[in-house]
């Protein structure tokens, strides 16, 4: 194809770039002033200072030149720990909880997870295709342009595949990239309640093998806490993902200082998601394993829990992400930047960590860095503006949404 | 002028219509599924179940018929302690808390208060109205149609009376409803660091008649603080202004417990705002005088103080409204379903109390009960329609603005 048939497109008079590549401008955030980007065919061409794009670029045939009057652009958010596909709603349980029951009691009453599960069992696959659609079209509004989303509401081979599938459909149907991920161990079924050996069986021998062979899932996760599934059980999942080629990612120490972290960073995970719980060692052993560790301040503060603070996570030397952990129960705000303020103002994550745990840190805990995250020549042409004049304002003024533009693979999907 | 020349509107196929009105409706909400309102000349002319509206008002000549297709509908929502007139913006200062430095560092090392008196001496009548309507306009989003402002970052006479003419002029210049509330006592400016005593004395002998006399503000509030003004010193401005016939309001046992609380209740006050550490003796006192307690979450979220729980003030009876606190130092989030679902979460204050909190007992915070915060024959048509099925989600889906319609005075204004 020649040059004169891709789309091309620069962006120019951006107030404030954040590459998140260090080498390429100030500070840990990369941070070039009076920038300009050139997007060619999905990819980025260039980015720097804008007076030294070459005009012949912005003359070229057929380029399109946007000027953005002096806002912040970054590279497109990347939301990595959601469960974004589901039926069903629970605001009752909300209100429940708001009156003093906690999130254990209403999932022993039948509530929380299963709850949800029966509702996705219910849903068909063209109305979860539609809940989900509708759901990404708010996320992309609010400048994410790659999502992680997990099965684990369907808890049977016949309902997780449906989710897995779900996740493909809309992965092609709107702008949003997905990163699928299957967590068949999310919850222990109803019908499984005796038999946890049963449940654990098809998990391994049925859902892994199918998921695997269907290509539906980038990888495995468990939900390894108290009442849920143990350390030894997770690590059979997590063990038979792996050796059948998925990547892995653990739900640890979020309610109890459970193990799940030090199985993570020993299983080599990419990512070890929640943590509220996890120690010293703990957070070292994931250090140690190159391990992220994903914040879901959301789920932190709609469960009323007390909020970590990361200093002891840096002081470790772990690599932090950020993400809503967008759910039906613990976790149903979907604004990322929201979850980013949380995480700076209860956990004490300093400003330029936030906008790391939102694109570069989060592209390493869904094992995309190589494509998305950063900005710069060959990665992806993903990128949210953002009607503000100081990115610092994005978290300042919580609670509204300052992105006004989203460009996803080259395109402008939100204008 | 005839029937036939007024705003007249139905808004029909109301899924959910909270009327505030317990004998108007189901429960504390007064809650009508199914419903329709009638607007007439600025004034809900009949509200009630969609099937009882009389043809005749439906088919009258020049009426506009609204279907909103199973939406709720609520009170348009009031804010009801804001400081939205200001200039400058401090990204920075939210950058050195997150690092670790306390409010009160900040404060005394020139940042806080102060910082945003000296932009805001600075900025032009012009410019601050400018600030406030494009602030006005983000809140009118979310479903607001009242909102308290307060003055208070100019403290000197000729920039107090500058902000107090500033919320005037924005009062009549765009749809929301503005209560106008003097705070010349909110910090002692530092050119009367010296002279405590001085700076009273100006307040109470040259700002309170100066305002009283344009007729520039319905209340005066004090920020009564460790740090700030003492009780005894709140006590003389709160008098001077309650004999110089103006509504009083009072920053209350915010950071401490300082004895706010009590002040207020003494003097009849129409509401104490904030109260994180007011002691039970403070709260009976304010229930025994019919004080409305302001709950101000966002403040203590983005401060990252402990939420007090709202059970002690529940079981002191103390009304309790619920607002954003919006100013640009200890409460940038502008979005007041948000500081509801704060409320609910973190403080455990139930759904219901939360629109009670942001319709009627807003209404009583700012004297206004007798025309807003309630859906009846004769209240302001004043409404804020919702793009959801359950007035739970507004507050559960947190983070996205859920409001799709607002209408101020009979007249669309967020089509």
């Amino acid at each position: 194809m020649s040059a004169e048939d891709r789309e091309s497109l620069v962006v120019d008079n951006i107030g404030t770039l954040l590459t998140m590549d260090p080498e390429a401008g100030e500070g840990p955030l990369g941070i070039i002033r009076g920038a300009a980007v050139h997007l060619d065919g999905g990819d980025i061409a260039w980015c720097g200072r804008s007076g030294d794009l070459p005009d012949s670029v912005r003359r070229a045939p057929g380029i399109d030149v946007i000027d953005v009057d002096g806002r912040v652009v970054t590279p497109g958010l990347i939301d990595c720990h959601t469960h974004l596909v589901f039926g069903g709603s629970r605001e009752g349980e909300f209100a429940q909880r708001v009156a003093g029951a906690t999130y254990q009691e209403i999932a022993a009453a039948g509530g929380g997870i299963v709850s949800t599960m029966r509702a996705t069992r219910a849903a068909s696959f063209e109305e979860l295709v539609e809940l989900g659609a509708s759901r990404l079209a708010t996320m992309l509004r609010f400048g994410v342009t790659t999502c992680e989303v997990k099965s684990g509401y369907g808890l049977s081979v016949e309902a997780e595949l449906k989710m897995l599938r779900v996740i493909r459909a809309l992965d092609g149907r709107q702008p949003v990239a997905l990163v699928p991920t299957f967590l068949g161990a999310h919850a222990l079924p109803p019908e499984f309640r005796r038999d946890r050996e049963g449940y654990l069986g098809m998990v391994i021998r049925e859902m892994i093998p199918a998921v695997v062979s269907e290509g539906l899932a980038d990888f495995c996760d468990v939900f390894c806490e108290e009442g849920v599934f143990s350390v030894e059980e997770s690590r059979r999942v997590l063990e038979a993902a792996k050796s059948a080629g998925l990547g892995i990612k653990v739900h640890a120490d979020q309610l109890t200082p459970f193990g799940g972290a030090r199985l993570a960073a020993e299983l080599g995970a990419v990512s070890a998601d929640h943590l509220e719980h996890a120690g010293d060692e703990a957070l070292a052993a994931l250090a140690a394993a190159g391990t992220v560790a994903v914040l879901l301040p959301g789920a932190t503060f709609f469960l009323n829990q007390d909020f970590p603070n990361v200093r002891r996570f840096r002081d470790a030397g772990v690599s932090l992400a950020v993400s809503t952990d967008f759910n039906p129960g613990s976790s149903p705000g979907i604004n990322l930047p929201l979850a980013g303020t949380m995480a700076a103002v209860r956990m004490g994550l300093p400003i330029e960590g936030v906008f790391a745990g939102m694109t570069v840190q989060a592209a390493r805990a869904v094992g995309r860095q190589a494509r998305v995250g950063t900005l710069s020549p060959g990665m992806a042409a993903d990128l949210a503006v953002f009607d503000v004049a100081d990115h610092r304002t994005i978290l300042y003024r919580f609670g509204v949404n300052h992105c006004s533009m989203v460009i996803k693979d080259g395109r402008i999907v939100v204008p």
